[in-house]
């Protein structure tokens, strides 16, 4: 029983997904379907790597992930398929794979273009119905990506911003803010920093003062803004009981600065 | 494995789509259970019929199909099954499985009347768990329809407007506008005018000028509006990147009239 | 093939949920996870305890709970399972379970202690992922909860207010507000007031007048109030057509007061 998941921008008010998943069912009908996020703002390819990055290293081997965040559907943009040790990732040749298997070392890219393993009637504007929910099916099946279609050298990658240091002090950046107001940075939890310095605080535009670096939420006081390495092995700004994001007024983007602070 | 449905308009914040599924699963444990919706607008019957309608067709023959928009819980209305070669369609007698069913030749219904089918004590306004879950779970286990109820001669039905054409110019209406703002009509792709005329556009009360009909969403700049044939076989409205309802003041009622057009 | 539900303040906007089931297959392949719901507001064990116990009694046998509303995930609070005759509820120790269990004969509460149960790596802030994913998936396979953690006889329980009267007039208050607008009380559909009295009605707050009580939102013209019990087996205000909530400007706690009233 293959697991097949679902990373898109179709929202839930709809009727695509549960159509991505008649379509799946119709062709392997003892997949396990499951769900990311469908709530990926509409076009937004970044978050929708991010997302699927966060999620697919914590399925089991194996697995096909789904990813259709696809402003460029019906355009001549490719459509691929992503062979990694770990599984295999489906979706349109924008980036929007790119982020899950950006670590992985033995990566096998092939091209959606054979016709037989899509739907009969392939619409402009729905290839997630069309192509990509048929191609997951087929694959769960035990098709190989060689049959697929043709294997390329090349696929569309998202940069991922690498933080810089300059004498302890690291600059990064906000790199997705969570449903909680939660801005996830690209500062990682392995930075020497946090080995080297027993206390540490980030700054932000809109912080007045330093942000301490904790181990958890509730170690300020509600409604303080507080930094602890996050469930995506990153820092990430919070408030205690709060919405960080709102209350900082935080955006994708933004600059992070990490530094070692003295004991008051 | 048989596959269960379900479109309703219980949103997903509370627990009552989750409830008909313990439901569902404690009768019939093997089912496989697939939300096609669950934000349907609160009675908003239309939009229900729709989304069932547009989803249905892509699940295998044999899908057991639950439809809950229900504002008439409690009251004296009735309860259905609907039988057609494809599946089983489980709702109120309210109109909201009449588009799904509109096109199929042999159309059974009978009326959901024996208690013995439902749980053992039904509320006044949760039919989807005492009624409607549990029937869908006995049909799933291969109850037949004579069994679950009488046969009936009479369903309510949705009247799907049909456009209307005067010189080659045909006029049409909004139906549907889904989460990304996309305008759906009830122009079919297979109007004749699609295929005598080389350029063709279709205007809207607020659209200043021809709104072009084209092949896909890119082929107009960023912003513009572009009509194209959508995923669910009619003519949709759309803003490359952006959304068509908000730009251009779209409802679902508004004329649309769809005409040739001179190369420029 | 055993049920595993969900419970969460997570919401469906990121990638944690998802995450969560990617962990649980990985573990127990077999496993049918279904949500409740992950729109509980951040933080509020209280909507989540109801939600929970709300669902719960409608699962088969055996199936295991997770309930994950946790705002001192990090700091010292412990993590629990609760094993009933009804199924094992898995969750922190800040009474979210406890509702489910009020009315549980032979309750065995048992500590997440043992970190052979969870993810190697367990963060500060995601222990839904990191805990109660994986001890939910073992438990699942069934491991017995002697063999997760250490027995203890303490839990933290919400109370669950009861409401009190004075010569035949009942005063409760609001519990919940669904995703209607109907507010759900803490007025059993048993209190002996419904069997000694044909008529009676609740008044609230910024009601005019008293609310009939009647056995359907349709007894009431469109846009009218009318108490209903509800599917949850308490009384509910609801509008015929509309939102309670809004209409009356109900929030939770509010005073709610049922008694008999003289025909018109």
């Amino acid at each position: 029983m293959g697991i097949i998941t679902l990373t898109t921008d179709f929202g839930l008010r709809d009727w695509f997904v549960g159509t991505m998943k008649g379509v799946i069912l119709g062709i392997a009908p003892q997949a396990q379907i499951i769900d990311i996020t469908h709530d990926i703002a509409p076009g937004d390819v970044r978050a929708g790597a991010f997302a699927l990055a966060a999620a697919a290293r914590f399925f089991p081997r194996g697995t096909v992930h789904v990813a259709v965040v696809d402003p460029g559907v019906g355009s001549d943009r490719s459509a691929i398929v992503v062979q990694t040790r770990d599984g295999l990732f489906v979706g349109p040749d924008n980036a929007v794979l790119s982020l899950a298997v950006a670590g992985a070392t033995s990566v096998r890219v092939h091209r959606l273009e054979d016709k037989r393993w899509f739907l009969k009637s392939v619409s402009q504007t729905f290839h997630g119905r069309d192509v990509f929910a048929p191609v997951a099916a087929h694959l769960s099946n035990g098709v190989s990506v060689a049959r697929i279609g043709p294997r390329t050298d090349e696929m569309q990658r998202l940069e991922f911003p690498e933080p810089s240091c300059v004498r302890n002090r690291w600059t990064g950046c906000v790199v997705y803010i969570d449903r909680f107001g939660n801005a996830i940075t690209n500062l990682p939890a392995d930075l020497p920093i946090f080995r080297t310095a027993t206390w540490v605080h980030v700054r932000v535009r809109n912080s007045k003062s330093g942000i301490p670096v904790c181990s958890f939420y509730e170690a300020v006081r509600k409604g303080r803004p507080v930094a602890v390495v996050g469930s995506s092995g990153f820092l990430e700004i919070a408030v205690n009981g709060g919405n960080a994001a709102t209350a900082l007024r935080l955006a994708v983007g933004d600059p992070v600065v990490l530094a070692p602070r003295r004991r008051d």
